[in-house]
C-alpha cells in the first residue's frame, strides 16, 4: 500500500556514450575551486583522468587533486578531504569513480563547513547536515551502488570496526551525474559482478518486505528480470554495450528512493554485509552475496507468500502442484545457481573471514526492523557461520 | 539499447492520505497572487475546494478562480485563461483537477508573458517558451495523462478540428503535485477506467518501438502487470486505497519521461485517438481505447517479435507448440477481452463518431514514425472503419 510520502529526486543525469560531453556546461554553473576526487588511479589509466582535466582547464577551474580513495572509504580519509577541501576554498566537488568515490564526496561536501567530527555526527548520532553544503557531481567509472542520483554515504571506521551508512536529504544528491556505460567497460570482472550483485541486493532488500499489493515490486520484478538477463550478457562480453548500458541504469533507478516510495524495506543483506567488510575489507557486493542465501533461506518461512511470488516473477518457477513452501524454495535454489554462474564469491571465508572473527563481525551487525523476521544475535551467527 | 539521453525530473511529489498537509508549505515558496484553476466544479461538491480555499487564505494568497476547464480544454480558453491572468499579475498557477486542468495550466504558464499568439506558437510551431514562465503546481482529483509531473500539455483547437500535445522541458513541469489516492475514490466509473487506459497507452506507445532490449522494457512490464492487477480491483470497488495508490503512482510513472529515456517510442494511438477527438469532443482515455485493437491487429506482423513478448510478459500466454504469431494474436486477444471487463469503449461509433466524419477525422491524424510501422492514410482509414 502506497502510504504517505513525499518524492523529489533533481540530479540530473546526462547518460550514454557522449555523455562527457555535457561536464563542461555542468561546471560552468559552480564556483572556481574544484575538488577533483578519485580513487586508485584507474582513471589514469583509461583516459578518463586526462579528458576531464582537459574539460576543467578549458572551463578555466583551479583543481585540487585528491585521488587515493579506497574502496571501503575511511573516517581518517574523510578528515583528511575535509581538511584539503578547506584549505583550498572549495566551491565544488567532481567525483570520478564509482560509488565509494561518490560516497565520499558527499561525506566531504556536508563536514567541510562543519565544525563537527563528521564520523560522530553523522554515522553515529545520524545527524542532518546544519551548515552549508559544498555541491557535488559524479562522473561514474563503476556500477552498483547508485550513489550517482541518492544521498548515501558510506563511511568505515577501522579504529571502531564499523561501517555505517547515513541516507541523506535531496539537498545533498549530486547535482549531475554523468553515466556512459563505456566507461564501466574495463571494469575487472570480480568488480563488475561484485556491482551487478549490489544492484540486486538493493531491489530486494526492498522487495523482501511488506504483505502489501504494491505496484513498486512488479516493477522491481521487471528490473531484477532485466538485471539477470543484462548480467548474462556482460559476463558473457564485458564490452556488451547494450548489456553494460541497461545494468547502469537499473543500478541507478535500484537506489535512488523511487521503487521504496511508500513501501516498508529491510535492509538487513546490507547490515551483515557491512560488518563482514568492517573486519575483512572486503569489496562491497561479494559481503552482500556471501551472506544472502544463509539470510534468504532463514527468514523465508516468515515471508512464503513473498518468496513463492519471486520464484514465479523473477525465475519462472512454474507452480503446478507444488506448495508455496516448495515454490519458494526453487526460486532461492535457482538464485543461488545463477549467483555461482556469473562468478560471485559465496562464502565470507573467501573474502577473508575466519571463525575467530565471528564475535566481532556479530558484535558490528546492525539489526533492521524492516524484513520478514527480525534477527535475533544468534540468527546473525548462524548466518555467518552457514557462510563461513 | 540505451544511447544518449538527458534525464531531470524536478517535480516533488506529495503522495498520500495526508498529501494536501504539504500545499500550505510549497505556496509559501510563491507570491502573493494565485490562479486556481479548476474544471466544472466536482471540487465543489467534494470538499477539496473548501479544503484549499482554507489553505490559500491562511497562506495569504489573493486568489482569482479561473474555472470551466474542460475535459479537452480548448484554444478559445486558453486565451481566456491568458487574460484573466495578465489582469491579476498572477504569480502563481494552482491546477485542481485532472490532466486537462494541468494541461491547461501549462499552456497558460508559458503564454502569459508571451505576445504571440499560444496555440500558433506552440500547438502548430511548436516553438520552446521565450518569456518568462509562471510557475504551476497541481492537486491531482483524476488520474490518467501523468500531465503532474511532465511537461505535456494537449489544447483543442475547434476551429481548425485539431487537438494537438506539446511537450514542454522541465522548466514548465510542474513545481510540484498534491497526489491524495481519496480525493480519486468520487471520479465516475467511466472516467476511472477511461483513466486507466490512458496510463494503458502511455505505456504501451512507449514499449511497441524498437527492436533493441531495453530495461525500460522489463520495468513496463512490471508496470502493465500492476495496472492490470489494480485496475480489476477498483472496479470491484473504486474506494480500494490500495488499487487507486498504484493506479494513480502507475500514471505517474508511465508519462513522467523515465520510461521513455534512450528508446525510440510510438504515440500513433494517442494520434488517432487525439483526430477522433478534435471530431467528437469524447474521453481521451476512451479514444485511445476505441481505436487501440485495430491498430495494434495491424502493425503485429511488422513487430512480431515485441508482441509475442507481451503477451508471454504481461497476458501469461503459454508459449508452447505455439508460432510468434500465434502467441501474439493470442496476447492481444486477451488484452481486448479485459478491455471490455473493465467497460471501455471499443469503437468510435459510441464515442459519436459515423462514417461521414472519417474524412475529416483521417485528415486530422497526425502520422508518427516511431512505431512497428509507419501508417499510410489508408492505414489510418482502416483503422478508424474498423472501430466503426
Amino acid at each position: 500500500m502506497l502510504g504517505n510520502f513525499t518524492y523529489c529526486n533533481p540530479t540530473k543525469i546526462h547518460f550514454g556514450p557522449d555523455a562527457l560531453d555535457s561536464l563542461g556546461g555542468e561546471l560552468a554553473k559552480y564556483g572556481k575551486n574544484v575538488l577533483l576526487v578519485y580513487g586508485g588511479g584507474s582513471i589514469k589509466k583509461n583516459g578518463i583522468y586526462d579528458s576531464i582535466i582537459k574539460i576543467l582547464e578549458n572551463s578555466g577551474k583551479n583543481v585540487t587533486e585528491l585521488g587515493g580513495v579506497m574502496p571501503n572509504p575511511t573516517s581518517d580519509k574523510l578528515i583528511e578531504g575535509v581538511k584539503v577541501a578547506r584549505e583550498n576554498k572549495i566551491d565544488f566537488i567532481l567525483a570520478v569513480g564509482g560509488g565509494s568515490v561518490c560516497d565520499y564526496s558527499k561525506a566531504v561536501s556536508v563536514s567541510v563547513n562543519c565544525n563537527e567530527d563528521p564520523w560522530e555526527k553523522y554515522f553515529i548520532r545520524f545527524e542532518e547536515p546544519t551548515c552549508d553544503i559544498v555541491p557535488v557531481g559524479c562522473v561514474l567509472t563503476m556500477v552498483g551502488t547508485g550513489s550517482e542520483m541518492n544521498g548515501g554515504s558510506v563511511i568505515t571506521n577501522h579504529h571502531q570496526k564499523l561501517k555505517i551508512g547515513h541516507v541523506f536529504g535531496e539537498e545533498v544528491f549530486p547535482k549531475f551525474a554523468v553515466l556512459n556505460p563505456e566507461f564501466t567497460f574495463s571494469v575487472p570482472q570480480y568488480q563488475m559482478v561484485s556491482g551487478i550483485y549490489d544492484i540486486m541486493s538493493h531491489i530486494l532488500e526492498q522487495y523482501f518486505s511488506g504483505e502489501d499489493d504494491n505496484t513498486s515490486d512488479y516493477i522491481m520484478e521487471g528490473m531484477l528480470r532485466s538485471l539477470i538477463h543484462s548480467a548474462d550478457a556482460a559476463v558473457k562480453n564485458p564490452r556488451d554495450y547494450e548489456a553494460r548500458s541497461n545494468i547502469m541504469w537499473t543500478a541507478t533507478w535500484a537506489l535512488n528512493t523511487f521503487v521504496a516510495m511508500g513501501k516498508t524495506t529491510d535492509w538487513e543483506v546490507h547490515m551483515l554485509g557491512q560488518a563482514v567488510a568492517a573486519h575483512t575489507d572486503a569489496t562491497h557486493g561479494m559481503t552482500l552475496a556471501a551472506v544472502s542465501m544463509p539470510y534468504y533461506r532463514l527468514i523465508m518461512p516468515y515471508g512464503l507468500k513473498k518468496f513463492a511470488r519471486y520464484a514465479k516473477a523473477v525465475w519462472d518457477v512454474r507452480p503446478e502442484g507444488k506448495s508455496d513452501g516448495q515454490i519458494a524454495a526453487e526460486g532461492l535454489d535457482r538464485m543461488e545457481a545463477w549467483m555461482k554462474s556469473i562468478g560471485l564469491v559465496m562464502n565470507i571465508t573467501e573474502l577473508g573471514a575466519n571463525e575467530s572473527m565471528l564475535d566481532g563481525i556479530v558484535k558490528s551487525t546492525l539489526i533492521m526492523e524492516g524484513g520478514y523476521k527480525v534477527l535475533t544475535r544468534d540468527d546473525v551467527r548462524a548466518i555467518l557461520k552457514a557462510s563461513l
